[in-house]
């Protein structure tokens, strides 16, 4: 038995999950155990390892097939150096991952952002199997982003590549301020905090909907609003639905993509979502770039960073 | 003597202008014939192979030194294919341009758009020199882009990457159509044709302003009259600059690039455009991003398709 296999970790806030792929970029084994966050980096780094060796274990695959561990982390990382800069979720910072994981597994690691091993999960094993070029949207507590190039990551000049969730696409006289500190991010109307913002702010001004009787409004209760019919609902639904198509038609004439993939919470909001996307993608985009492009929901859900951080050694 | 040269071939309606280019992208020779688009496909290919014989005769160079020959057209092409599919200025249609001049050159041939082509001459011997990802915008009677990553024009899905000219920046209530049939691209605005258009609307709504005086108002005309202190002037240079900078926010958070090289007729209005430019840059694109990003001038002129065609066989 000699067929190599592959590790991705997604290292969360919460949990930690670990997955093992195949070559094609295939899931097949999965482990979850908590980040144990409060107690610090060294047991958080004790807990990957552990993980790690614990999936295999319990695994058919021999330690000697693991071609090497990949790792997905919610913040700022340093690809080349192997580096978490700043993970606030996780508590963690300036970590050298790379180089103590490699000591303590003696195997091959590399890491990178949430967002951009999110897409590369899709490109490689989810919506995107088989496309080389994709762009993908994680809306989620905000709106993360990920460039498929020649079926990998695109880093761009300092790491940045993909920050699609800071597209100033809100013109200024109705942008808000974006946690960045820039305004009119498209974050600021198309991720869950935007929509359940501009919910609060319309049953805060007295409008006539049945939101106003949802006690902590969460993104779902306003997709289930404006399914039933509630006006509110469907004007918010349909501003997070027209900048988001609004970036997709200016990342399509920069990129020219095959494919764009949209994920996250969000993303679950399905057609009423999806319909206005298009709607609105297709009012604003030439024709010829058009032409032969798909939007679709992504397909591996929670799973989308372990694949992906299993596919950074295939796939960049 | 067994240096390599490269051949840049620049197709336009009323002249082709050929160069010889070494391999660190430098410009030894050129030569400026006629295109003759009114006598048809057939003389304008027999006018190139004639100037390409040419030039290499006058040069101190043997036509063995040739590696290959590249030309950029104004038009659509079908790269892979080396088909000219539409060149309207030029007066050709479905040519398969590769295959006839490789029959009659004996040579490599090699084509591509003229604004990828501008791009990559200024990439591999203009203001990008050194630079491994940058975006170049033309602004001409339109809006050309062009996206240069790891040193090579990026194609996309269907080879229309870098289309920048029909991103939708102006918004819908403001937008007017463009050539392409869509509402509100670049285009409208920041090209020569956009900025004359706002010109001439603004003479013909009875504004005091000194273009009323202007017989037959060209982009020229209003940049002097905004430098001289003209208000209506003013506007309408800084509002080309405006869209074109909420261009380049949207391109950055996409592409992350390490610079944005500016190029074409309307580029030489000079510091009163890109000041602005650099203001709505800064005020539209997240602080990490915009850091070690420059905005520059392009510096080939009208040479960049020259360059940039004769680049093609390093750089694609």
């Amino acid at each position: 038995m000699s067929e190599k296999i592959y590790i991705g970790v997604d290292l969360g806030g919460t949990a930690i999950k670990v997955g093992i792929c195949n070559e094609e970029g295939q899931l097949l084994h999965t482990y979850e155990g908590p980040t144990e966050t409060e107690k610090g980096a060294e047991t958080i780094v004790n807990n990957i390892e552990r993980y790690v060796r614990l999936i295999v274990e319990q695994s058919p695959f021999e330690w000697e097939q693991v071609a090497g561990v990949g790792a997905g982390v919610a913040g700022f990382t340093n690809v080349r150096e192997g580096i978490i800069i700043l993970a606030p979720n996780v508590g963690l910072r300036d970590l050298h991952i790379r180089e103590i994981l490699e000591e303590r597994l003696g195997k091959s690691i590399k890491i990178d952002n949430d967002a951009n091993v999110a897409a590369l999960g899709e490109a490689w094993g989810g919506a995107g199997k088989g496309v080389d070029n994709c762009v993908c949207y994680t809306l989620g507590t905000g709106v993360g982003g990920g460039i498929i190039i020649d079926g990998k990551i695109y880093q761009g000049f300092s790491g940045l590549a993909g920050e699609l969730g800071h597209m100033a696409v809100v013109p200024d006289l109705e942008a808000i301020q974006c946690g960045c500190g820039q305004m009119g991010c498209l974050e600021t109307v198309s991720s869950a905090t935007g929509i359940i913002r501009m919910a609060k702010d319309a049953v805060a001004r007295g409008e006539r909907t049945s939101l106003a009787l949802v006690e902590n409004i969460m993104a779902k209760d306003v997709f289930d609003a404006a399914k039933a019919g509630d006006e509110t609902a469907i004007r918010i639904v349909n501003r997070a639905a027209f900048y988001l198509g609004k970036s997709l038609a200016a990342v399509a004439v920069v990129l020219n993509p095959e494919l764009f993939i949209i994920g996250g919470g969000v993303s679950k909001a399905g057609d009423i979502l999806f319909d206005e996307v298009r709607n609105v993608f297709a009012k604003h985009t030439p024709e010829p770039v058009q032409k032969g492009l798909k939007i679709v929901p992504a397909s591996l859900g929670n799973d989308a960073g372990m694949v992906g951080a299993a596919g950074l050694f295939l796939r960049s």
